[in-house]
């Protein structure tokens, strides 16, 4: 047995295997080393048991506004990654809706590795991300930190994101698995898809169904793409879950010129949308400036997308 | 200056070798790629401005009740991972103390992977930590989920824990740098030295100057270890930052078996503490059995341990 | 320079910042850590000379036997991971070429983790190999592990791959510099962008200019896939070099079900061609059978492939 | 089953815990998931059959010239990165036996990522050696890089390394196979524990009894320091072979300032020896000079290490 089977045997799709032979990872190959008797057999099931595609087949559609995610057409998320003030915010969900974004994102709250980097404007920039998406008749997704604050960015969010640092914050998991709002929730950057689900699992068992999932990139070794964009692990998560992935080029690879080959990849690997970050002005943002297109970018990027576009359908 | 900046700079050890030219890191080699103009030398200094050696450097001692961490003593802290009753962690209190462990550890709040795991048995078990410490004469360490949690974790344990899944969870740093109670930070899983520092920084340029930083291990591709202990960047943190730094064999291997080596090459190291799983029965724990020791495997360790000791004195 | 260095400093992308102002990596947040002396400068200039773009502007295109691989026309080479009988590669070969294969891939001397794992048949595979490439009228592809079967495998295959594990082997690739024949030279699992570019300046500035580089994925903490393919990597890769560059999505996922999308994603990355493992019964394989697809599925994949192509043109 | 389960389940020591129930592991938790009949027991023995402590309980003595490694002993192997002149290495030898060293190293083959970097000194450079070797009766060691240079190498020294990068290059290794000589065999920066001792397997099985393991450090996202030193790996590999495993704290961890409180940790952990690089004027090494320690820097290290050394006995 040589160690890539070692790495590979317990891995999620490895555990379904038994159970669907035509499936990939090879049963003749595996039945010696995996275990025979059926009460084995149970405990071979996924333990992400509301999220998994064995518990329930056919894909499941989450609604945000009047945006469906999961329908097997590629839905557009686009906007700032910091609300800077009202007249950005305003001017690119402007920009975007023209270019063709289904929904607008913009970050009011923002996680920063250091106390001393801007943290967001907060309450005031939420409203403003509200009025830009009425005007423009975006849904809008903005991030939420802690438990305290979900009712107030519920108020002005048609979707809740929970960011890659908070994928394991049990305590704000399980605040928005009582939210009537739908979850975003990006993956961590050193979850395995498995942890991913299982963060999912917290949301749909505690009572909130609507949940779209969403790849940013893991981090590795490799330090020329601020992240390593995990687009095989995207089909995979497809193959394993019910509910919608999306994917972030922008975290995903942190550098502008990376963004429209990533997201032409993403739609071709069977993503169900796309989380991109676009400024005004990216050179004067207050944050993640260089992974960000500008609209003119945007826009040609998006006469380039659809026709990638292979969402997988159940 | 956002973390892929960071990690595309030099590193935390590099940014300081110009200022302090006989250091590791060779100002000879760097000379040619580093900037060389005052402004710019300013732009280098260590972003964990507080946190850092440079700024302080003399070693900080924290003190859990009546234990001073950081004093060049190897302070040992042990206990099981989750409290299971009232009689579990009264007897694991009465045999660490009885083998010279210096403080209590107990989980009462579980962050668990899966839903469907044990998440603890909460608010009964604080008090039944904060009786075995006080019978035992023992101070107590306990982890701490969420900002909601922090006073009444702070009513029953000398020091409270932020886990490795929280180190970026900046809402509830944030309610901990109010506290008037030593706070443990352990490393996430993927944090590097340099992230690792600022999460402390959140704390002590929030008010609390009583920060220990806890090595645990990092996630890599090895998956014969639960983890893979940095015990070389405990050598490095302690030459960065004058906050006393401890090391958690049991979640650093995941295997008991490693746990006495691992500590010894802590104590080796430089580290200022252990942080070690005990449980009366590990067969029988409702979590980390098979990294836990039981009281005469820690007694035999504990024999062996002070030897190697050589924590770093400013 | 070695590679710690290299880690430290800026990486490709952004070392070739300064130069391209509009490049992404943000020239403004740069600025500041930026060395600004031209004597510097010049010191930023990729360390791969004769692979990068900026030395070599517009793409090289590498002939194989008839095939061009850097035109724009995505490349398909496929076939098994070992060859295991004259039958076996001869009926494969016509099934690909039916299909719409381009080249002929088979392994005859294997480089296997375990020294008790089935080695390759070696000689006598070589000559089966090149007949059923001649019967196909496909070009064929065959990796070398050492330098003293150069000579041999020249004689029977019209391009030398280097596997991953041998991408830092300087033996090897020294001897392959002075061969006629091009190389097809895989990413190590856990070699950067820049350390793989800076293994085909060995090929290059040892006299040989035919060369096509493979990413197959690289070693992370992921265990659901055998490793985690880098596609945002490859864009860079063709932004940074003007070789061709090609992905093995077989290797890069490991799992038959992922194939099919990591193929039709490699192709919307912009990369030159494909390198796919394909075996007529991948059940009773001797190798990578659970990462092989069957000729039908092979076929189905063809059919969905080409229209996501759009590699980089200079 | 959490995801730390999966990711320790089919690991070396995992795999021995069915056999051996009070080893680490926990047999109870197992039990469920692993298989149990004695056909599937079979396929769970340690692929790497000779390297295995299974197949083979007591410890290993390896000898090089007059010294023996895996006694219990530290051995402490010290010398430059690369032999730059006659007189470099006969100074390094006289003051680093002055200092205690029990053996010298020193490269002449240098595998460098760079074509363009210092690619060593050569036959030359390989005389200088052995003839300081005499001088100050210290068995010596150097890294070999083909299999045709093998017969040279052996003449000049004692013990011949693999490196890092050629672990698994398997044509040197069937070479090396066949030598009188020892090998030194260091762990590849992506190697698993496992795939490092069935790197061993090749050696001992091709007829080489005489293997010494090297851990020097494995590439994680952490740049901070050159690479990860694995020092509980350490402690895994020594309870999972017979063969004496010693630890290169200068490549793991690239660092002056980190060498000696790793080389201290590296004794505690229970390795048999260190590999530690010395140059008689660090900021003038053609190579690594960062990493180096100066003679006085090597003799303060050697008084502070033995007492650390606890080295396991079989």
């Amino acid at each position: 047995m040589n160690s890539r089977a070692l790495r590979q045997q317990p891995t999620p799709a490895a555990r379904i295997v038994e159970r669907r032979p035509p499936h990939p990872g090879g049963p003749r190959q595996r039945a010696a080393a995996l275990p025979t008797s059926p009460t084995v057999l149970v405990k071979q099931a996924p333990p992400f048991r509301m999220a998994s595609r064995e518990s329930h087949p056919e894909s499941t559609i989450v609604t945000a506004g009047c945006v469906s995610i999961g329908t097997g057409e590629l839905v557009v998320m686009a906007g700032p990654c910091s609300i800077e003030s009202r007249q950005q915010i305003r001017e690119t969900a402007r920009r975007v809706k023209a270019a063709g974004a289904d929904m607008l994102r913009g970050g009011a709250y923002k996680p920063r590795t250091s106390p001393y980097d801007f943290q967001g404007l907060g309450r005031k920039a939420l409203g403003w991300l509200a009025e830009a998406g009425r005007e423009s008749g975006l849904p809008v997704v903005t991030e939420v930190l802690s438990p305290e604050d979900v009712d107030l960015v519920a108020e002005h969010a048609d979707m809740l994101q929970v960011g890659a640092r908070n994928m394991q914050n049990y305590a704000l998991l399980r605040r928005l698995a009582t939210s009537t709002k739908p979850v975003l929730l990006k993956r961590g950057p050193s979850a395995t898809i498995q942890e991913w689900l299982l963060a999912a699992e917290y949301l749909l068992s505690g009572g909130n169904p609507q949940v779209v999932l969403c790849e940013r990139g893991i981090r590795t070794f490799e330090t020329a793409t601020r992240n390593t964009l995990d687009l095989a692990g995207v089909a995979l998560a497809k193959q394993l879950t019910h509910l919608p992935v999306i994917v972030d080029p922008s975290h995903g690879t942190g550098k502008r010129a990376l963004v429209a080959p990533a997201s032409r990849a993403a739609a071709a690997v069977g993503a169900d949308g796309l989380l991109i970050e676009v400024h005004p002005c990216p050179g004067r943002a207050l944050s993640d400036g260089e992974q960000s297109l500008d609209p003119g970018e945007f826009a040609e990027l998006m006469l380039t997308l659809r026709p990638h576009s292979v969402a997988l359908r159940a």
